[in-house]
C-alpha cells in the first residue's frame, strides 16, 4: 500500500523515486495523481516528504486537483535552456530534469526511475543526465521493484475503485448475455430482426457502448471468442464471425477507468442455446476446480502453491497441464491468476519461478480453463477476489457462473 | 515513410532496431503490427529484412494477422531460462532478449531501442543484457530519431486512416453541435427536458459513446471547457458546469483507432446563442490569422516559419505572444501545430528552436488561439492538414468554423 512506500525505500536503501511519462495509461503516475489526465509531467519523490508533481502550466487547473504538490515545468524556462545547449533536446531534457532535482535539495543518491514513456527516450535522457549529475544513480528496478510491491496491495480506497469497476464489468456482463438471449436462431445462427445473422463485431461494438456510458473503457481490448478461437486463451475473436447454437463462447472482460485508472477482470464461458456434452463434461471440470481452489485460498500462502494445486487438480481428472510438459497447447496451458489494479496484469503473480504470496489487500483474479484446439473447445471461468486482513477471501464482483445461454429457435 | 527505413538506418549506421512493449497504445510497435492487439511483444527489425515479430503463443492468431514474420517467444523456454538463472527475471529477460538477437544472427552492432514500456524494467533488463552481450549497443533516440523521422511523413494507407478518423472526428463534432442546439435555454442556461440543466458531464458522455460507436476512442481525453476553463488552453473542462448563453466553449476532439492507431485533431471555438461582442473580435482575430497561415503553407518550409508566423501575426493585430515573453498566459500562448499520426503529437514540430519542415506526407494541425483569463476568454480553432507531395495543402476533414451554436430561449 501507498503508505508502505517510506519503508520500503528505505529498506531498498533508495533516496527518491524520480516517475516520468504521461498522466495517462500510466500506471505508476496515476498511482500518484489518482488519474489526472495529465500530458508529460514528471514526479518526484524523496522519501519522507509529500511528492512533487512537475506539470505544464497549461495543465495547472488539472494538476492542482491531484493535491500532490505542484510546480510548473515552465518555472524552469526550457526555451533558454534550449538555446544554452543549442537546440539538443537529449541535453535540454537532462538539464530540465536537473534542475527540478536541485531545486528539491537532491544532488546525491538513489533514485529509483518508473513510469510508461518512450524508452528510446529515457534511455538518451538519462545517459545525458548521468553526465551532469554524475552523484545521483538512476536505478530500474524490475518485479521487486518498490512501486510494485507498495501497488501489490490495495488500501480502502484503491478497493472501491476497483469494486466499483467490478460492478460495471458484471452490469455489461449481464447487458451482453441478455443481447445474445433477446436474439432468435435459425439454422442454428443468431439472426437479427430482418433475417440477418449478428456478428461477433456486433456484440463488441454494443460492449464498447455500455462500457462508456458508465465511464469505463477496455484500452487492452475485449475476448470475445468462439469455436476455434475460443481454444486460443488469448484470442481476442473474429469481427465477421457469426454465432452458432452449442458453440463455446470465451468472453474475457477487463475494462478500466476511462482515462486510465483501476481494472477489473472477469470470464464467463457460454454455450448459445444448449451445451455439447464434451463442452459439459469440461466445462464441469474447470467448475470443480474453480471452486476448489477458491475454498482453499488462504491469506499469507504462496500464489504459487495454487498453480501446483491447480494442476495436480486437473492432472487428477485427466487433463494434461504445463506442470508437465511446459510447451503443451492442450489442458491447462497458463497461469492461475494475476494481481488486478492500475494494471490489468501486475503483481502478485501465480507463477511457479515466483515468490509472490496472498498478502492482506491483495487484488486477485482466479482463472483456471481448459483448451482442447483439435476438438474446438475451450473453457474459462475467472473472478476477481480481495484477500483481506482478516483472512475472508471476498469475491469484488459476483456473477453467475452457467454455462448455457438460452435463445429461441425458430 | 516506412520505405525510407533501410536508408534511415543505414545513414544513421545502425544495425537493428528493437521494439519492446505492449501492442497497444504502442506507437512504435503499432508502425509495424497495424495496432494488433498483442499482450507484451518484441519487434527485431534487422536492417534489409522483413521484421521480426516474437509473440506468445497464446496470441499467435493476432501476430499471424500482422504479416509480420513471427516467432513464438516460448521457443526460447523461458520457464528453463527462470530456473537457469535462479528466478531472477533481470536475468532472465535479459538472456530470453539475448536468445532472439542470436537467432538472427545478431551478435554485435549498433541497435536503436524504442517502444512504450515501463522504463524502470527496461533500464535494469538492457543493462543485464550489456553484460552478457558486450558486442551490441543499444542506443536510445530523440527528436531525431530513426522511427520519428520515418512516422513523420505518412504513406497513402496511413493517410486513408488519418482521413477515415477525420471523418469520425467532425462526424462527432456534428452530433455535438446538434445535441447542443436541440436544447433550450431557460434564464440563460440550457435546459433537458423536465427542465433539469445540462452538465458538461453530459455532453462529454454522449461524445464518449458516440465515438465508441463508430470504433474510436479517446485515450487522451476531450477538452469540452467552457468560461474560465476555455481560458486555459489543456484545461478538459469540469464536468459538474452548466452550458451558459454566450459562454465559449473550447471543444478540442482527438480521439484515436480503438486499441490505439491513428489520431485525429480538430478544434472549434462556439457561443451558445450568441457570441457577446469581445469574443467575437478575438474569434476574427484567430480567424484571420489561421486563413492567412493555412494560405502561406508551403511544401517543404520549415514549420517554425509559420510559428513566428503566427506570432508576428497576433502582433500586429495587437496581442501579446510567447515570442515576446514566454511566460505570458495572456494572448497566444501556445505552438502553432504539431504531427498527427499514431500519436496525436508527433513531428514535424513547430517549435522555434526546431528544425522540422513540412515534407511530403507530413500530417500536421493548424491551430492558432487567443487566451484571456482575466476576461474569461478563450478562443481556438484547429485543423489538421496533408502536405502533399504535389504542394497541395490539403484539409483531411472539413467542418464549419461558425462561432456561434444557434439554441431556441424561452
Amino acid at each position: 500500500m501507498k503508505n508502505d512506500l517510506d519503508v520500503l525505500m528505505q529498506s531498498h536503501n533508495i533516496d527518491a523515486l524520480l516517475i516520468v511519462g504521461s498522466g495517462k495509461h500510466n500506471p505508476a503516475m496515476s498511482y500518484f495523481t489518482g488519474g489526472a489526465p495529465l500530458g508529460q509531467a514528471y514526479i518526484i519523490v524523496v522519501n519522507g516528504r509529500t511528492p512533487i508533481l512537475f506539470h505544464r502550466d497549461m495543465e495547472r487547473d488539472e494538476a492542482a486537483k491531484t493535491g500532490l504538490d505542484t510546480r510548473r515545468i515552465e518555472n524552469y524556462h526550457i526555451d533558454k535552456i534550449f538555446k544554452e545547449v543549442h537546440g539538443d533536446m537529449r541535453l535540454a531534457l537532462a538539464e530540465l530534469l536537473k534542475r527540478m532535482f536541485v531545486d528539491l535539495g537532491l544532488t546525491s543518491g538513489r533514485v529509483v526511475v518508473s513510469g510508461k514513456d518512450d524508452i528510446g527516450t529515457s534511455l538518451s535522457v538519462f545517459s545525458a543526465f548521468k553526465e551532469i549529475m554524475p552523484d545521483i544513480e538512476l536505478i530500474g528496478e524490475i518485479d521487486q521493484s518498490i512501486l510494485n510491491a507498495a501497488r501489490a496491495t490495495k488500501d480502502a480506497h484503491e478497493i472501491e475503485r476497483i469494486r466499483k469497476m467490478g460492478q460495471i464489468t458484471t452490469d455489461v456482463v449481464g447487458l451482453t448475455a441478455d443481447f445474445l438471449s433477446s436474439h432468435t436462431a435459425v439454422d442454428g445462427k443468431l439472426i437479427k430482426h430482418g433475417g440477418v445473422p449478428l456478428t461477433i463485431g456486433e456484440v463488441k461494438d454494443k460492449i464498447n457502448l455500455w462500457l462508456a456510458e458508465r465511464g469505463a473503457e477496455n484500452p487492452e481490448g475485449t475476448i470475445f471468442a468462439s469455436g476455434r478461437d475460443a481454444t486460443v486463451p488469448h484470442s481476442t475473436g473474429n469481427r465477421e464471425q457469426l454465432l452458432h447454437l452449442g458453440e463455446t463462447i470465451i468472453f474475457d472482460l477487463f475494462p478500466c477507468e476511462a482515462g486510465g485508472g483501476y481494472f477489473f477482470d472477469l470470464t464467463r464461458t457460454w454455450c448459445l442455446g444448449y451445451a455439447p456434452q464434451e463442452v459439459q463434461a469440461v466445462y464441469e471440470d474447470v467448475k470443480a476446480v474453480y471452486q476448489q481452489v477458491m475454498e482453499e485460498l488462504k491469506l499469507g500462502a504462496p500464489f504459487k502453491d495454487y498453480q501446483l494445486r491447480t494442476c495436480e487438480l486437473f492432472e487428477g481428472l485427466g487433463h494434461p497441464t504445463i506442470l508437465k510438459d511446459q510447451d503443451t497447447q492442450e489442458g491447462y496451458v497458463h497461469g492461475l491468476g494475476h494481481g488486478v489494479g492500475l494494471e490489468v496484469h501486475e503483481k502478485p503473480w501465480s507463477r511457479v519461478m515466483g515468490n509472490d504470496c496472498l498478502d492482506a489487500g491483495s487484488v486477485i483474479t482466479i482463472e483456471p480453463g481448459l483448451y482442447y484446439p483439435d476438438r474446438g473447445l475451450g473453457v474459462r471461468l475467472e473472478d476477481t477476489v480481495w484477500i483481506r486482513a482478516d483472512g475472508v477471501v471476498e469475491l469484488l464482483a459476483d456473477y453467475p457462473h452457467d454455462l448455457v445461454l438460452p435463445v429461441r429457435t425458430n
